[in-house]
């Protein structure tokens, strides 16, 4: 097995099949050895595909708007072509390159580490579950203030998850109760992508409830203010203190 | 990880969503780390997706037919449809669970060891690439034998397969020198299906080629006869002796 772009190479085969489904996969491998696949087709869809409350929190969007996490561009490129003015930020070569080639100002960075120069924004995008970017207890507070760094004064902080414990997989409540035997909050992911002889470095990926995000939120430059709620999960605006 | 029937709880998964794409994924991981998907509903078609050489090496099929490997049954169903007689068997409860809900009298069991008291056959079937069920070239003989017990005098084994070397994968290429150097075929890919947290046991399943095949069949108490070739492969009738 190789370290490498796992994530960016089945984007860039996805989206050389025109982003159809039944191409390319995305394999997540958890540390427990859970193996989740989904048709990196997701990834491609339009404004319809978005989740409900994703819709709802991001209505009326303007001004400077930074993605973090574009990945293909599944949010970045529907507001570039609606006209936002919006920059793509995701640490995976491929996905940037891919992004770029779908009308999106994709840079390469992360979440913890913005590219230098990006500027101020007005909105600050973690749709598609990347709430998840804020990664642990340990490195939210972090993400937390880089993202703050970039926000205008009263700019504005979206964010989508879903709450783990809307689950009763019994594979997955199991991986909760490891988490918290080691100290982890229990939705927090360590995974890596894997395709052919390929997979990414280790990552943490968040799952949060409210109560937990609220308190990751409380210490934070942030103040949350609307919550929007649907079957699959929910999206929520964050204010940068003035 | 706990060890399981990961390959038949897919099938299962995809079965009760009627065969249809997009539900359940086959996730291969090779002893080198790399990983394949298929959309389980692979296993589900019907003998329009046959491969052209399957259906003519399979033309006029009568009397007492075995399926070995027969997954959830996309071989052995057509034929019972189609008023054969035929018996699948497979090492997964829930391929053999899936494929009897699909009208196959299928029963649990393996190329090296049929169960108990299946009878003889006029012709066994080692199709979908099962050629790879003969594993390696020291298990090979085994199965050939094994196969060749519950065969009738004159009988035919129908297999198919796919050249491992008509290829330009660097990734594949790589495997094939690695397997040379430890004494394998280079072919013979050792494999695990991963599904959740579940993940079957380790096995040896070979790709080989035209040469590679007669070298592995002529010590043993089969013929071949016909070699049909398709873009994708071949399918090859072997005669038992009588």
């Amino acid at each position: 097995m190789e370290i490498g772009d796992a994530f960016g190479r089945v984007l860039e085969r996805c989206h050389a099949a025109g982003g159809r489904p039944g191409v390319a996969f995305t394999v997540m491998e958890r540390d427990d050895g859970h193996i989740g696949v989904h048709d990196a087709a997701g990834y491609f869809t339009g404004l319809d595909d978005w989740p409900e409350a994703e819709r709802r929190i991001c209505a009326g969007l303007a001004g400077r708007v930074l993605d973090v996490g574009c990945g293909a561009g599944r949010h970045a490129a529907v507001l570039a072509a609606g006209g936002v003015d919006v920059v793509g930020v995701d640490p995976s070569p491929g996905a940037v390159a891919v992004a770029r080639e779908r009308g999106v100002d994709a840079r390469l960075g992360s979440a913890e580490a913005l590219p230098d120069g990006i500027g101020t924004f007005d909105a600050v995008l973690l749709l598609g579950n990347n709430v998840g970017l804020l990664g642990s207890a340990t490195t939210a507070p972090v993400v937390l203030a880089e993202l703050a760094r970039v926000t205008a004064p009263g700019g504005r902080l979206l964010l989508s998850g879903l709450d783990p414990f809307d689950t009763d997989d019994a594979e997955h409540l199991a991986y909760h109760r490891w988490n918290r035997e080691r100290g982890r909050l229990p939705g927090q992911c360590r995974l890596r992508v894997r395709d052919g002889a390929l997979a990414t470095e280790w990552f943490d990926y968040l799952f949060v409830s409210e109560p937990e995000l609220r308190a990751l939120v409380e210490p934070s430059p942030w103040t949350i203010g609307r919550w929007e709620r649907d079957g699959h999960g929910y999206a929520v605006e964050l204010t940068r203190g003035r």
